[in-house]
């Protein structure tokens, strides 16, 4: 079983008047933390928040770009080309990356948000696009995407991935998480048990294929309705199989 | 009469499907760009290739962040406290700085646009939260600010400030610009007239009064039909009296 | 004491992934409901859903149009002219009036929100300029406006309005109510207080200055933390003083 | 040859600062017209001035409802539920709809817009569901579908639908028409005789392939350079033929 691993979780995702997401209490479960940028949640005010809490809570803060749909939580697929989906990683990161600057905190990584995760999993050369778009303004950015194929690819290519996998999503059978549009509560102790299994390299699909996995960073939806508690308990039990957590660049100088 | 002065144009004022302003033969006339950042106009494309424009064009390159409102094209005021316009600020300041260090462009200064710029004439705390989360990024880049009391009161305060005056539009007797909805051709000849007047140390407003201006930039609004005609006449007009162009940086050096 | 009043909620505040206010409570308890219309609050589905909801819970349908700012909840006051002001009222009336078409309900008033409502307090032509708009649509349309000299000037030239009064907001020494960006939970029993003294002519300013106040609706703001709480103790006072409730058309037609 | 038949433009494409189309040009030469509803292009002043120009040209009204996506100008496809188009649709009719009431011209028809019609010819539940939203404001509106499978589907299906072809746009060997993101300028005599030859029940796919169509509408682009002059060249091949122009309304009465 691997020993050491970075635990991510989404947060910002308020939006002016509206709240989302107990940021305060989870983001000191976490090791790594995905920062709304704008497109598909958080305001400039709640970005600054959001980088001021992660210094607070020290967990490595990461840019969390989304496609350009308020409405739709950036969970609803958009065909952009690969020049598109570079520059809207590349107008959010930056975005982001201003309030970093001005708060005195670096940004570590850039994880594409909900159908624009999707769209590097089904999509190769939009991956290397917003790989290639990271790479541009720092060659020590990491990049996050789905621990399989599309990581593997990426790796090849040079550029410098952390292979994420996730214990609160189900997989198909081609290894595809399967995006939720509003996530409800799961079961902590399941998915305490899903992040062991992937520490041991593997995770099973809704249909009971094992599907191999090698994964750097695992993650936890903030705005699932009980992300607290399964923070809580995966923090645990990763406690008591004597795993580590750390930081993506961490995880990735021990690979 | 001042014998250095900056040149500058507001351009990357296009967006997705719809055209505005003649970019490419107006910024190798001036020696300074404010490029839109996608709140009132430029999206991501265009600001990329906006920022290759300004690069080929040897024209420095600057932040042109607007007010959340592209149907009003960021000309309609807005009530915002100091602190969303230093969140407002940063946002887009940021969003274009990705672009400018994925194309290897500095990005020079920062100058709020349209009704954004009116609310820094108007009230002095927001112009100072402005000049403040600009500093807060890098002491180095310059906030261009209305020349006069705003400017004066924001260099008191030790900010790096450019000092601006208009070749193109009208003053009121309080010294402060009329901002133009949708700006119609002006004739050269008379902007050419008043840069000159301008380096002479003052301008006259629409009722005749005389008021002093101490400018280190001039603008030329990019998105006046006639913009490129006006810049080749102004340019024309200051080669003959003997004044030279040069980015912010450098007049602020003279100064 | 009059006897006969409306009671206005703000509902449908929702927007996409974000919930906000307990609208499936709070509609039972009130006799007119204004729904959001997507500029300030409100998706498509949202209306849609509150407009079923008006239909299930027997309350009078109500536009309630904001300034195009989600990210400032509509409560940022814009320099919008007139006939933007119209335009904006239009759009936004015809929108949910689809919803309210394909589900059998009937639009019977138009409140606009927040900055939105502020403007048609503090500049008289553009209050005419939305009450011409709406009843530009349908003569029988009412417009609600706040009580005092904004909307005894509107009745004067002939527009259908109905004066409203607020229970949950402080007043001014000139009659304006204040604004709150993110409102706090409130006291059920002075908002109680509050609405008889309404019904008996008044409302007491913050300053402790008595002002008459002639209304024929009085609103509750949905976003609240108490809303429910507030409606009920109000609806139980009500009750227990004789007063009876009736959407505005009722009221108005008995005035 | 068929002897009657409606020429549709889109219109009412500007947006706030930004002018598209020569809209006072092309109105009067076709007979009905698809004015853009704000989502993808169209804000509330320039739909009013549509609503008013279609009333002077003496051109049938309809709705062009398109995705949410301003900077990609509704031309890059997006995942919708059939729920969420057809609330997209309702919202963006019911807001034309208000500045046609207001100006005293009835909304004839409803033409999805770019990407929005590229999913009702690839979905049919999805086209299924905008032909349902619009028949439940209207049974008389008019919804126009791709002339082919997807159209003849919602005809059997008791929808009251106008068979479009396309004037000025490529066939694939499936008979969809090819979407292009930034049209080009055309050539007006091979679009006149496109226009006949669909006429004559068919297009010409890009391979040469032969395609049966059957059509009661025929489009032309507004945002094409050359658009006024493409439909000066069509009617004048459409008198010649002795092909008489009527709104939709007329063609499928004579169906």
């Amino acid at each position: 079983m691997k020993k050491l691993i970075d635990l991510n979780a989404d947060a910002g995702e308020s939006f002016g008047r509206w709240r989302l997401g107990a940021d305060e209490q989870l983001l000191p479960l976490v090791s790594s933390v995905n920062v709304a940028c704008g497109w598909h949640a958080g305001d400039p005010g709640t970005m600054r928040r959001s980088v001021e809490l992660a210094l607070r809570s020290s967990t490595a803060l990461g840019a969390h770009p989304g496609l350009p749909d308020l409405a739709g939580f950036g969970r609803r697929s958009m065909a952009l080309s690969p020049a598109e989906a570079a520059d809207a990683c590349l107008y959010q990161f930056g975005a982001l990356r201003a309030f970093a600057d001005a708060t005195g905190v670096p940004v570590a990584h850039v994880k594409p948000h909900g159908a624009f995760y999707g769209l590097t999993m089904k999509q190769p050369e939009l991956a290397d696009a917003l790989a290639e778009a990271v790479r541009s303004i720092d060659p020590q950015l990491i990049v996050v995407l789905l621990a399989g194929p599309t990581a593997e690819r990426a790796i090849e290519r040079g550029f410098r991935v952390a292979r994420e996998a996730f214990a609160d999503l189900d997989y198909d059978d081609e290894g595809r998480i399967i995006i939720e549009p509003d996530p409800q509560p799961k079961d902590p102790v399941a998915c305490a048990d899903r992040v062991l299994e992937i520490l041991d390299g593997g995770v099973t699909a809704v249909s009971g294929k094992r599907i191999a996995v090698e994964a750097d960073t695992i993650c936890l939806h903030g705005d699932r309705p009980n992300a607290v508690e399964i923070a809580e308990e995966v923090r645990s039990r990763l406690g008591t199989a004597g795993v580590r957590l750390a930081p993506m660049a961490e995880v990735l100088a021990a690979r």
